[in-house]
């Protein structure tokens, strides 16, 4: 596109068509409810993506819990974050890290029946408006909890709050009752040209 | 797997080879410097996987800069909860709306030079660890920047903090130069079942 004037006013009145059709095609949008929200693939961004999340229904005012399943001990920013402000949300780190640092498979499953517990009394507390069950997917993958049950549940769920499950391999029994699934697609990645994990982005 | 101790014991003792392989692997990434990451895809979470890694940020004590090209004047999570924070960063909207809103091309033109003027005084700034250009990739895609001048900024950039580029339709000079690219696909999108936006989730 050029300076020319001509070029500037027949850009805005294609504008303007494209501006009313937006406005009938949302029209027609007007369900509302809670949802039913997984992030998945081999990508970055799934957990940060559900903070973010977190931020806007904060902006809201909305109440706001977060159940990690899997990230162990180790400090992490958005665990600095949100547990330096608890009046703004709950975030319960109950794994004990990944199965190959526990390397005890009892533990892991006593650890996420544990976190399940606490995730079905924070989705049944009307006091919460926005779940994230982060990185539930691992545990169900690796049949630590099992998917029947989980999925029993959250089908029975009550639809006034919305609910984020994070992890890559999410179950496809899990996809099949979500209302809005992302995957996240890894394009580009530093670790591959020798990067470590770094603050900020990676933890 | 089953209750069964002698799989438990196998799982065990794999999960410890896992993890040697994987300390390994990770004693060969050693570098470390600001990344240029670029979130695109027709997916939902691109702009709210950027403001989850500004949590983690400031979980780390790191100063984040946020400067959003498109999102207009109207309410968001986001913008209430970053600006009712102005000690946690900056959160600046410098975009007018969709082109399709505005129908004034001089003026999405104007809007866009001014806040890649302000995006580069952030990046310049050694004050800022992180900074965040979201929907940089809109004003690329419709050639109201000139893609050339911004990649030309990039490449010669600061490498002591973190960028990231939000936005669907990413050009391809951009993913030239990014270290960490990641496509957001859509795989189930509440809006096509009749759903509205709905707050925390869509705004």
């Amino acid at each position: 596109m050029t300076d020319n004037p001509d070029e500037f006013a027949a850009h805005n009145a294609r504008m303007k068509r494209v501006q009313a059709a937006r406005e009938r095609i949302q029209a027609r949008h007007t369900l509302e409810r809670g949802l039913l929200i997984v992030h998945t693939g081999n990508g970055k961004g799934k957990s940060s993506s559900a903070f973010g999340m977190a931020i806007r229904s904060l902006g809201w005012g909305m109440k706001v819990g977060i159940v990690q399943y899997v990230k162990g001990s180790w400090e992490t920013g958005e665990k600095n974050f949100f547990q330096a402000n608890p009046e703004l949300l709950t975030f319960e780190v109950m794994g004990d890290g990944f199965t190959w640092d526990t390397q005890d498979r009892a533990q892991d499953i006593a650890s996420a029946r544990a976190a399940w517990e606490r995730s079905k009394a924070r989705i049944l507390d009307p006091a919460y408006d926005f779940i994230i069950l982060d990185e539930l997917n691992i545990v169900l993958r690796n049949d630590t909890l099992p998917i029947d049950e989980i999925v029993a549940f959250l089908r029975e769920r009550p639809l006034t709050k919305h609910i984020c499950i994070t992890g890559r391999n999410a179950r496809p029994e899990l996809l099949e009752i979500a209302d809005l699934v992302t995957e996240f697609a890894e394009v580009k990645h530093p670790f591959k040209a020798g990067f470590k994990a770094q603050k900020g982005v990676e933890y």
